[in-house]
This record gives C-alpha cells, sequence and structure tokens, in this order.
C-alpha cells in the first residue's frame, strides 16, 4: 500500500448559508433593472420580503440527554442557541425558502451537535438511541426534497448531527487514484485538499460550493461533468458507516462478485441507514486543460438524437448538456451568441477536460460528429458563459422569490426511446397546472449509453398560496413522470417530497426490502425518521 | 418506446453438461502423448475412471407436493428420473467433479421442475412455500463455489428450478440500445438472438457456452471482454424478480437517485432472494473488426503496470490479459510466438472490437503506450491462439483429472497498490500447501481503474485425498486474500464455498443485513438454503 497520511490543510473559508436564501449573502445578486423589467412585463413585479429572524420553539431536548450529547462530543460542540438551530431547519428547496420566509421554523432540531470523528458519530448515536431521540444527519444544507426534516412525533427531540468538524482528507492513493475523504467536506474544500495531491474528484453539482461529500454520497448526486467523471455513486469506491448497530465498512476491492453490492443500499440512504463518516473515491488527474463550447441545433430532438449519438459510440464530451427552445430563448442575455434570439433554436454546451492531446482528439472526433448530424458550432463564448455562471442558479432565485415569482425545479430520467413522452408529459402537466403566465424550461444534463436525465425549470407568479400552487403542479408532473415509466428523482433524491413516487417506483415488494434493512441497521427508528423510507 | 416484441427463434443446438466433465463430451480432449509425456515427467500420470452412472436415491418429495408441482408447470415439465436429477447436481468446480467421480451424488436434486415463465415461476415458488421444498433456481450448471446445493435438513426435499425453457428474447429498443432476455438463454443462444438484430451483449466468460443470462446476473459473472463491454452486473439495466412475497421489477432509468439500488441487492444474491424471470441489458452494435494480439512485458509488474496506465488513461482496449512468468511459461505449446520458452518474460494480450476506425484508432493509442513502457509487440499469433482456445480450459481439466492431476482456479481482486502483496500471499499460502511437484499460475484478466483481478490456476497430484488436498490449500489461500483486504471472489460467488471469507468481508453489520433481507423476500427461506447468506 502506497497510502499517504494526509495531514488537515488549510481549507477555503467557509460561509454558513442563510436561513431563508442561498449561499453567501456577498454574492447576492438583486435583479438588474432590466431583468426586472422583464419580470415585470412577464409576471407582474411583487415584492415578497422574509422574515430572517422568525423566533423558534424552544428545545424539547432534557436536560439529560443534553448531557449525554456533551459527553459525547464535548461541551463546545453541543448548541441550542436559535442562530444554530435556525441555519439547521430545512434544506434549499423552493418550499423549504417559502416556509422559511414567511418564518416558519417549526422543522427547526432541539440541537445541533458536532461529531469529531467516526467514534464521535457513534457515541451520538448511541445516545440518541438510549434517549429516543431522532437524528438528523447534516452537511451542506443543500438538500431540496425534505431529506433533512426528521418526523418528531415519538421522540424527545431532534438533533442535527453537523458533519461541520470532519473535513479531513484521511489518505491518498496515488497509484490506485483513490482517495477518502471526511463526509463534512464541501466540494471547494474537497477540491482544494486533493488539488494539492495534483488531483480532482471532478463532481461539479450545482449545489457544489456548499453541498458535500456526505451528502453527494447520501443523495446519489451527479454532477454537471458526469459524462466525463461519472456520477458521484460511480466515483464512490468504499464506504465506512457510523449505524445505531455497528460499524461497517465497504469496498475491498474495484469489483467483486462477493454478494449482493451492500455499498449501493448506503449510496441513496439519506442519512435514513447510518451515518456516512469515511467515503473513498476515485480520483483523476487535475485537467491541464478545459475547454467549453456552444453548438446550436434545429430543434431540441435533433440536439438529443446528436447526444444519443455520442453516448452510443463512446465519444461523449466531459460536460454535455442542451437546452430546448424555451431555456434557449430565455437564456436572452445574449443570445447573439448563437445567432439570434427568437429562432435561436437549441443551446448544446460541450466541454473537454484533460491532458491538451486527449482534449484535442476528443474535441475533433465529436466535432465531427456532430457537424456531421447538422449541428452548427457557436464558438467558446456560449460555453464560457455557461461555466462562469454554473453555480449562480440559486442566487437569481432568491430575487426573483423576492420579486414574487416562483421558480423552482424538478428532475428525471429515462431510456432514450422513451424521451419525447416523458418531455412532453412532464411539461404538459406544469404548463396545465402552472396556468398562465408561467415558464417551463427543461435541458439533458446527465448523458449515459442508454437515456438520459430531464432537468425542469419553472417560473410563475406566486400567487396567494404558492406552496400549494408549487406542490399541485410538482404532483401533477410526478404523476406524469411515473406514468412515463421513468424515475423520480435522477440526483436529488426522495426525502419526504417524492415518497409517495417512489413507493410507486419500486413496488410493495421493494417497500419491504427497504423497511427489512432500515429495521436491521437502526432498530429504535432514530435515523431520519419520515424520510425516503415508506 | 421503439420497443420491439421479438419471436422466439431458432437457437443453437442445446447439449446437456456431462455429469462428470464439463460440456459437450464430443469436445472433449484426451491428452496429446506428448502433453501426457510432460504431465507424466511432472505430476507422475495416475489414470482415474470416473463413476459415471453412480446410483440415487430415491426422491423424498411426497405425491402430494409434486402434484402441486405438476399442477404450476405440467405434467411434462415435472421429472424425478435419475438421468435429469443427475445432471442437475452441484456445478462444476473441481471438488464437484471429484464427488461425481467417485460416484457421491448425495447432493441430487430430488425433483427437477421447469417453468415457462415468470408466472410459473411464481407458482412453482408458491407450492414450495406451501410444502416447505427447498428450490435450487438451475441455469447452466456451470457454478464452481457450491451455488447449486441447498441444505436439506428441515426439508421436505429439494426442487432443482431449471429455466431451461425460458429463452426468449423478450424484447429489443435499437434507440436505447437495449434488450430484456429470459434467464434460461445460454450465452451462445442470446448472442445469437441478438446478432439476428446486428447486436451483442459481449459477455464472454470462459462459461459462456454453457452459462446463463441468469446465472451471470445471480453470481455478478466478467467476461474475457470486461474491458470493453463492462463486467455483467455494469451491464444490466433492469431486472424482473420473482420472490416468494412477489414479483419486483426494477430499472426504471439508466441512473437514478430514487434511493438505495436495489437491483444490486439481486445482482449477486445467487438465487437465495429470488429467481431472475427476465434482465433488461444494455447492447452493443456487432463489431465489424475484431483484432487481438500479444504483447510481451520483462516482468509481471511491468506488465501490470502498462495496464494500470491504459485503465487510468481511459485507453483500455476491449481485451487485456497478462499472464505471470509461470503461466508464460507453461503456455508452452508455442513459446517461439513470444520468442523463446525459457526466459519469455510474461505474455500480455490486447484485443479491439468495433467499427474500422475506431480499433484503428484506439489500437494506435494503446501500442504508443505500450511500446513507450517497454513492451514488445509480439504480433497476432499469440492473440488469435488465445481467442480460439478462450472456453476450452474445463475440457483440458477433465483430461487432467482422469490423469490423477488436480486442476482447480480461484480469483480475487484488489485496488493497484496493494496487488504485490496480494500476488505474492495468495502464491505463497497455495504453493506452501499443495507441497510439491505443483504448479502455482496467474493472470490479470479483469482491469479497472482502481484495480485489478487475479486468477490463479492451480496444478498439484490428487494424492490420496485430492479432496481435502484442495480445500486446504484454498482455505489459506482465501485466509490470504481477507488478510491482504482483498475481495473473496472477483466473478464466481459465494456459493458455500466462500461463506466463511463472505461473512469476514462484509463484517457483522453486512451479514445482519443480508439476513434482514432474505427474512423480507423469503420468509421461509426455501431458496437456496445455505448458500450466500451467513
Amino acid at each position: 500500500m502506497s497510502q499517504q497520511n494526509v495531514s488537515r490543510q488549510d481549507l477555503p473559508e467557509q460561509t454558513e448559508m442563510h436561513p431563508t436564501r442561498w449561499g453567501d449573502p456577498a454574492r447576492a445578486r438583486p435583479l438588474p433593472d432590466e431583468a426586472r423589467g422583464l419580470v415585470e412585463m412577464v409576471f407582474g413585479v411583487d415584492d415578497r420580503p422574509a422574515v430572517d429572524e422568525a423566533p423558534l420553539a424552544p428545545p424539547t431536548v432534557d436536560a439529560a440527554a443534553l448531557a449525554d450529547l456533551r459527553a459525547a462530543v464535548g461541551d463546545a460542540h453541543v448548541r441550542t442557541d436559535d442562530a444554530t438551530r435556525r441555519l439547521r431547519t430545512r434544506g434549499k428547496s423552493t418550499p423549504d425558502l417559502l416556509r422559511a420566509r414567511a418564518g416558519d421554523l417549526t422543522d427547526a432540531p432541539d440541537v445541533v451537535v458536532r461529531p469529531g470523528d467516526h467514534d464521535e458519530v457513534a457515541a451520538v448515536l448511541a445516545v440518541a438511541a438510549a434517549r429516543h431521540l431522532a437524528v438528523v444527519p447534516f452537511g451542506g444544507g443543500t438538500a431540496v426534497t425534505g431529506g433533512l426534516v426528521a418526523r418528531r412525533e415519538g421522540f424527545g427531540g431532534v438533533v442535527s448531527l453537523d458533519l461541520v468538524r470532519m473535513k479531513r482528507l484521511l489518505a491518498v492513493d496515488h497509484v490506485s487514484m483513490t482517495a477518502v475523504l471526511e463526509p463534512g467536506l464541501r466540494g471547494p474544500e474537497a477540491e482544494a485538499l486533493l488539488a494539492a495531491e495534483g488531483l480532482t474528484l471532478g463532481h461539479y453539482p450545482q449545489s457544489f460550493e456548499y453541498a458535500t461529500i456526505g451528502g453527494f454520497a447520501a443523495t446519489r448526486s451527479s454532477g454537471q461533468s458526469s459524462a466525463g467523471y461519472g456520477r458521484f455513486d460511480a466515483l464512490v469506491v468504499g464506504l465506512t458507516v457510523a449505524t445505531p448497530v455497528g460499524r461497517i465498512d465497504l469496498g475491498t476491492a474495484p469489483a467483486s462478485a462477493a454478494g449482493p453490492d451492500l455499498r449501493q443500499l448506503f449510496l441513496g440512504s439519506e442519512g435514513t441507514l447510518g451515518v456516512l463518516t469515511a467515503v473513498t473515491v476515485r480520483v483523476r488527474r487535475l485537467p491541464a486543460v478545459k475547454v467549453y463550447e456552444g453548438w446550436r441545433w434545429p430543434s431540441f430532438a435533433d440536439g438529443a438524437t446528436a447526444i444519443r449519438t455520442l453516448a452510443q459510440a463512446g465519444l461523449l464530451p466531459t460536460v454535455v448538456r442542451l437546452s430546448d427552445e424555451a431555456e434557449t430563448a430565455i437564456n436572452l442575455a445574449d443570445p447573439g451568441a448563437i445567432g439570434g434570439a427568437a429562432d435561436a433554436g437549441c443551446l448544446m454546451i460541450t466541454g473537454y477536460e484533460g491532458e491538451p492531446a486527449a482534449v484535442e482528439a476528443k474535441q475533433a472526433a465529436v466535432t465531427a460528429v456532430l457537424t456531421g448530424l447538422g449541428g452548427t458550432p457557436a464558438g467558446t463564448a456560449p460555453g464560457e458563459k455557461w461555466a462562469a455562471g454554473r453555480f449562480d442558479a440559486p442566487y437569481l432565485r432568491d430575487s426573483l422569490l423576492d420579486a414574487g415569482v416562483l421558480v423552482e425545479t424538478l428532475e428525471t430520467a429515462t431510456f432514450w426511446s422513451n424521451l419525447d413522452r416523458l418531455y412532453t408529459d412532464v411539461k404538459a402537466a406544469l404548463t396545465a397546472h402552472l396556468g398562465e403566465p408561467a415558464l417551463v424550461l427543461c435541458h439533458i444534463s446527465h448523458v449515459y449509453e442508454t437515456g438520459c436525465s430531464l432537468y425542469f425549470t419553472v417560473a410563475a407568479t406566486e400567487g396567494d398560496e404558492p406552496l400549494r400552487r408549487w406542490q399541485e403542479a410538482k404532483s401533477a408532473a410526478c404523476d406524469a413522470m411515473i406514468a412515463a415509466g421513468a424515475t423520480i428523482t435522477h440526483h436529488h433524491a426522495v426525502g419526504w417530497d417524492h415518497k409517495p413516487w417512489y413507493a410507486q417506483e419500486i413496488g410493495p415488494v421493494g417497500v419491504s426490502v427497504m423497511r427489512a434493512v432500515k429495521h436491521a441497521l437502526d432498530p429504535e427508528g432514530i435515523l431520519n425518521p419520515g424520510v425516503l423510507v415508506p
């Protein structure tokens, strides 16, 4: 073994998320006048101030339990103050933000506990089992399907198990090209530690700046470079998990025929089966070159066929994305980049990362295929614009929510032969339930030989009951996904929000398996009660 | 959906396996005189005739249960004759053959039942649960780790659930490049049906000619072209499973974040959690070109470094294999092919399949890397020789067993940085326990970015107690694998033979998960009792 222990290094400065907004307040972007004018024209502006400092109910955890938790992790790491609890309340879906903006913090945890290593996590679980406390593992707080909300009934309180202190790069194996990461590392922190070794994970979801390694694994995240680097679950080689019944270490080899792949039970388990305390990932050398380009297609269908052709020829770039006509048209800031606004067709982004010769060869091969299929190169400007703004959409959502415009996203995936139907049906369901004025935009951003994801962005007026308005539209969209035989989520997990459809997707036998595994690992049911498991 | 229903087609003629030998009797190959001379020189020839027609104990299943089974699948498909039962007794490991050759058929099933579709499988399971019969799903009968032997105690008899009638290509989706196969299709049968559509699965394990689609999935098989096409578990998109508690259909999308990946519980489940009744696989277009070549390396370590370099550069050929010095030397039939026998170094085989331009480009890129790392091209002769004989080793084993030479294989996998240790320790364990004269050969045949498999072939004199002799050596090898942190099996499953080490590999928490899943899906414990689940 040539593993090296890597000491803790200086990490990028950490910013706490705002309780009612995304990300770093310093990076908030009020709508520019021009955009505000456009929003006013389409939706009507209806400024909606948020209640940022709503009061919390007093914590319900009793003194004896608090004392046990302090014994487990140290006094300094058990917090019950309002500010800390407020910041661990729910995630960052639009419904989460709407509730928080309205001052509804009923889902706040009672106590925030910060273990420093695997053994302290195990000690917290032991206390929680003995004192019958619900435990919500907490990483970046970027969940969008309700995965950070525990059912309270029957418990003596809710513990937010914050992994913020577990940010080490535990080992690097330069021969096997693997690294062992702690779960609390945010995307940029993990990349900084790996970059010091000349390595990268290459996992860049939109939540990259805040979401954590543990969260990526627990929700089966997929990054914008998934075509090149793979989904997060495909990057995971090994896992260490603290469960209420003990520790499990999985991942003895790159591949194995030793029974079912139990790693695949913990990937996507959303904190309900155990707490991931170390994640061994496949890493790659830092790319020497990154090139992002735009392509224009006459239609979404033409672009999708081109992507499918690349995927089935084994010629995928590192990044490949395709906006439908509506999303392309709404990217109005610089429509000239792909040749005019009104009939701009569909914009595709392709990205290449790696060694110069490999990038050049791949780019040439892809260019030949895309040109042959009727694509028109649009140069690097659209690609660079996309790359520069790739993590900014949640800030724009805040500004639109401020202006009374409801914005939310949802995503699914299916096989290529079913793509038209899924696209048409989900779009129709959203449009029908949101009424006018509403925008329904879509793009393909994760691609496989056999199919791809569809990611929808919706904008509509909030109306009097924005929560109910969204939930009805989303419910109809989810019904359409299941009716089309697609998956209820491609990379955002199940949480509370997708549970009814998840149960349909895996069927009654699947539900009984999930319940059996849950009971075996968490007999008291303390881990994220109510989340995922139907 | 552009799925097409494909009607049943003419399949290659099916040959039953011989009860004490591999494959088709017409293809048996007595040792040529020259080889027999060599065997005599090294081991001493000790001809050992097999007992081919040993008597069986009468079946124990009672008349009422037989009547229920007949009602489930039809009279013609319930068989209790000796010949049929004999051919469903155990698998084809060397211990299995030694027992059968000695006339020990104590593990014969009592009744062989042949359901024709999913519903009939479900009906058989219902009868078995009601009558408390053990059920052993049976495909090609090529198991090598004891997976076809049910524990009898506590059951009213053992049913061999033979999937021989379930051989349809149920659907082909040329857009998504997927196909739905029934579990009883042998490798050549599946390839013939797909070839009629211009497609291939590309899964070619050594057992290809007899093993079945259901068996590939249930044991996490890996084919000799795994570098290009992927392991079988990576080819599986969807599964339909008949369990004692109902049917489950899995695989709604190419990728999903909807909870744990439950397909990964049934892959590798060895018939203990349900019977796979349909397997949806990723398919590829039939390759226009197949090229196989040889390369010579100064040492096993040099060749392994070259393979690792290819894997981590994303430059793997379709096939890549590397024999160690001992295996290279024993491939004596044509040592001139790689330049002389005594100091022949190590032989690598590389294979390329696909469209001519893609093959040419990949071959050029790989050749540049291998040449740069010190490899010497050995032309196409060694590659073609390997390709021509790739499924023949089990016939040679029969001939060697006839001559009193014990031959068996075992395999493992680990990360690259651990490869030297694993190779050294397993080889030492085998050598120490087999004593002289014994040959221990090894090759790498399945390769990943983070590591690879090691496949050992052992030849030794049988001695008075060949079974015990092998079991002690194998046990020591398995201990060495676990001590080295490697997996107990890369592509041959757990069965009975690997259970003690499997339990160590997944640990007590993993064992409790397996038991919970087993109990949820098979509450009566009728499915392959004793196999896999610790």
